[in-house]
């Protein structure tokens, strides 16, 4: 079913999601503050508004992408929104989309906010996810459409819902991240092939590690935090031998500390026969 | 090709290593401090020595593996090793791996380190991976033998690499549950369900990311930090986001922090433009 779109903010986000609308067949109206961005889109058929108020008129989904909430909420200010379904995929903090939601309620609209697991090139293709929360009914009636842009996933009335799943998502990646600098600092401090080390050595450990973590929210959703494989006994004696070693090659474990510290203070509560899920209840 | 092999030590590890070794067909004389733990070996068919100078008399291959090098250091004190291959399996530091090996060699035996990357109940089975370095020629003596226990790989000529590649494996380990624990205390404070979130938002996630690393390897080795995708400011602007709806939703972001100062740190260095690859510099 060919819908009838208005999609605010046009950066490198928004063009994309503007681009993969249109190319399933909906009909988007497009505005953006800089209007130079919106050219390569009416080229390709979207139609042009001159403001946020004349884009969203004519439109019953409205798809805002912009820097931030504030940006968004500015956007929104003069627009009449009454029966209108506002999808905002900006990124943002669950608070910021909680108080939005609230206040498009006020103006009469539905609100959806999104988070967008995806880079711009991925956007239309598989692979591409955006997490969704607030009106279900929303999200039903244009379920279908969402998913030229990227396969929807629903998660909750809670419209802090897919800003909370997204900055978890995040949170996961940065852990990631840190350890994979340190390891690397530590491997290039020893002249060992680091492009080597992390094809053929790394990330196939991490596969393998992240496996395991399905086993962990178990353990964690149960609050028994016995174990089989290793404790934070254990984990104690090789966290102390690991930042020994860094220092001994010359390398800052700055990036691990914290999970040393918090380490060390759960055992000191006498807890070191349980595993290291039992740490989620030290933060 | 049968060989004959002493395995010093049978913890959880050690008796893992024999029975793998057994199994194999090779012949193998066991020892331990506490002699009770070579009964079930025995029965299985290796050969029970009293005193680790017995052990090693009558076997070309030592297989060590203790609680740390100090205990190794100690069993082997009173052994005579001129002609021995010494595979040292215990884990440690580079350091001391380096500092066994010269006094093996000075005692004219032969020194591998190893990096065991299993549990005990991998061992001898698909997916176990133990590092060796040092001696290469001994390597290829026995590497047919190590891969009874597990996948070996050969990592270079200095006894510390193995141990190295090894401290590198479990630091990007603890990154990544660091990412997952914060990751999930932040997803439990929402009553979303952590399974459902971990298995089917995160692990896919994770391991998207981790495919990513290669890349990141070359930008380090080229020490070229130029991105097309998110450079440090657009992470900075993130990450301060990311720790302020950590304490709306009550949670501590302790684990993230260190990464958080890191980027603050680069970015005012001017080097805001460069991607997350470029804090390797700073460690
Ligand atoms: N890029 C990604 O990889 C990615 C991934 C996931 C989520 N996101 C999220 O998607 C959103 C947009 O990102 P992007 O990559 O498209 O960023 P971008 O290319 O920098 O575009 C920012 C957009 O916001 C507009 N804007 C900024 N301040 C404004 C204001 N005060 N009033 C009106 N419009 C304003 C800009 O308008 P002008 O053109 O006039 O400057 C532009 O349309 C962000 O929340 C981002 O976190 C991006
Ligand atoms: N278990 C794992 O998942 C795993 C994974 C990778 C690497 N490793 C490494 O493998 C090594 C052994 O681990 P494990 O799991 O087998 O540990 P374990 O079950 O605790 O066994 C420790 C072994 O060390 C011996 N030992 C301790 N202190 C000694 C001393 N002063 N003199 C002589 N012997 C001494 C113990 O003898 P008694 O029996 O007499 O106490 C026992 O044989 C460690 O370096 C560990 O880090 C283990």
């Amino acid at each position: 079913m060919s819908e009838n779109i208005a999609v605010l903010g046009l950066g490198l986000m928004g063009t994309a999601l503007a681009e993969s609308l249109l190319a399933a067949g909906h009909r988007v109206t497009v505005w953006n503050r800089s209007p130079a961005k919106a050219g390569p889109l009416v080229a390709k058929g979207a139609t042009r508004a001159d403001t946020p108020a004349q884009a969203v008129a004519a439109n019953p989904l409205v798809i805002v992408c912009l820097l931030d909430y504030p940006s968004s909420r500015a956007v929104l200010e003069d627009v009449e929104l009454a029966g209108k379904v506002v999808a905002n995929l900006t990124t943002g903090r669950p608070a910021e989309a909680r108080e939005l939601a609230t206040w498009v309620a006020e103006r009469g609209g539905e609100y959806l906010d999104g988070g967008i697991m995806a880079v711009p090139q991925m956007i239309g293709r598989p692979g591409a996810l955006i997490l969704y929360s607030g009106s279900e009914r929303s999200f039903d009636r244009y379920e279908q459409a969402f998913a030229a842009m990227a396969e929807p996933r629903f998660t909750g009335a809670d419209p802090g819902m897919a800003p909370l799943l997204d900055l978890a998502m995040l949170t996961g990646m940065y852990g990631q991240i840190a350890g994979f600098l340190e390891a690397a600092a530590l491997v290039t401090s020893a002249k060992y092939p680091l492009g080597e080390f992390t094809s053929s050595l790394l990330v196939p450990w991490l596969n393998a590690m992240a496996a395991l973590q399905p086993a962990w929210a178990e353990k964690i959703e149960s609050g028994d935090h016995a174990t089989e494989v290793s404790n934070l006994e254990v984990n104690r004696a090789g966290m102390e031998n690991l930042v020994r070693a860094f220092r001994e090659q010359g390398v800052k474990p700055d990036l691990l500390l914290p999970m040393k510290t918090v380490i060390d203070q759960r055992a000191a509560r006498g807890l070191g026969h349980e595993g290291l899920s039992g740490l989620v209840e030290e933060l």
